[in-house]
């Protein structure tokens, strides 16, 4: 028997990968997990049918969610990580060493984080740190009701359907901005320029119409869909396109020469981003 | 029924894309050539079972295997076409206006240009510029045997089995080295560095034993393995890092802020492409 994991990334258009074994099924409270052995990808995270995370490239997606702003941000002290029970953002950003005081890791599913855990130890190793805190709870609860400031805050989220949804809405985009030190900085996961123009569009407007600084960027993850993802940065004061030098990452895809490059869009991603009054057409 | 068009990028991976019609099939002297109608991507053209161009997203491999030699070299007067019997890489060439005086397209298969002309009109509409020279004719071959000295050479060829293997050996980047002028500058399309990091590091290795500058760049192109394919370029004295600022292209992918980020590697890629003895491992 061959066993293939067929996702419709569109209701046209998918990916197909070889399965070696079906590893763990469940439905929790909020979404259905699987976990695959994968010959392409290697072990392979799926929530509600859509490929998270996968031992082969989940360091794109990681790195560049993560060191982006990091590394814009002067002194990124306090970090909140909404999403992201996987625990790679939290791997990256521990990377930053001393400077790093305090992580707080809010996911909604604590089904995610013990099944990361048992599946993926390299990916989850940051989240023993003692500086870093694990809240099960609502991540848009979370930010509504939080006192601390945040120097830098990562939306790492699924797609807007399901328990991710409030993540997507100038509400939860309000509550981040004064969550966020006047110094502060935050990114979202921005989905594809390619399948989802609109919603990368909306999530732009949405953004820039809070921070003074915004900014899209990409990078190039293979098992997501269309191969080009997006990302959504705002920032009260640092400019992510000025950064300085940081001591060596070890880092496989962010450098600082693929920090700049990211802010450099194809001129069909720039057109999607611009306002209405800045298009000559 | 739903007819879905699956292809195995890999061994143990691929896509899948809904199709709409199956406006041709035939088995020419060279290869297999297949016209879909897709959901998603508009028309495909595959060649024995791969994809080569859709619609949607030619634009991206065309604009960036086009516009970067011609836009460092200063004055591309006479250009040299490899494969490209599609007729995009021609389209994009004659942007660049008076500048250019001469093109030649030298395609193995006949029907693939007979095909793209009937399918892809738009993508062939340069075909019939006064300019333009078509040589129904082995590309190898005829890189031996010009008198023509080029001023930019463009491979655009299909993967390295069958008709196309000679374009990947080193006589044949020597031949192009010899039918270049002596400010002269190549390219070839040289796959994806996730599923081929071996071929990607051999074909950079072999242009950058022939040529003073050589520079490896990328492009985000989604109906191709990965999403994420490599170019090499080989120049005899211009580096593709230093250009003019051009006039408007009018390109959707390409422009000069993507220009100058395409060289901008990822860690992984750089690493890949450097030589053992720079590697500290």
């Amino acid at each position: 028997m061959e066993l293939w994991y067929t996702e419709k990334q569109t209701i046209n258009h998918g990916i197909t990968t070889k399965v070696v074994n079906c590893l763990h099924h469940e439905q929790t409270e909020f979404q259905t997990i699987d976990l695959l052995e994968t010959l392409e990808f290697g072990r392979m995270l799926v929530l509600d049918g859509m490929v998270m995370m996968t031992e082969a490239d989940e360091f794109v997606y990681h790195e560049m969610i993560a060191h982006v702003p990091l590394s814009a941000h002067k002194n990124p002290n306090n970090v909140l990580v909404i999403g992201g029970g996987d625990g790679g953002v939290v791997r990256e950003i521990l990377r930053h060493g001393e400077k790093i005081q305090r992580v707080d890791l809010v996911e909604v599913d604590k089904r995610v984080i013990d099944l990361s855990k048992k599946y993926f130890p390299e990916v989850t190793s940051g989240l023993s740190d003692h500086r870093v805190n694990i809240h099960v709870q609502d991540g848009a609860q979370y930010i509504a009701n939080t006192k601390i400031k945040y120097d830098v805050i990562i939306v790492d989220s699924t797609e807007p359907v399901g328990a991710a949804t409030p993540l997507f809405q100038l509400d939860f985009y309000r509550a981040v901005f004064n969550a966020l030190s006047p110094t502060g900085i935050m990114v979202a996961q921005t989905d594809t320029p390619w399948f989802k123009p609109n919603l990368v569009r909306k999530l732009y407007g949405t953004i820039s119409s809070l921070f003074p600084i915004s900014r899209l960027y990409t990078a190039a993850i293979p098992t997501y869909p269309s191969g080009l993802w997006s990302f959504t940065l705002g920032s009260k004061q640092y400019d992510p396109l000025y950064f300085e030098a940081l001591p060596e990452l070890k880092t496989k895809y962010y450098c600082m020469e693929v920090h700049r490059a990211a802010f450099n869009l194809p001129a069909f991603v720039q057109k999607l981003i611009k306002k209405k009054d800045e298009l000559n057409e």
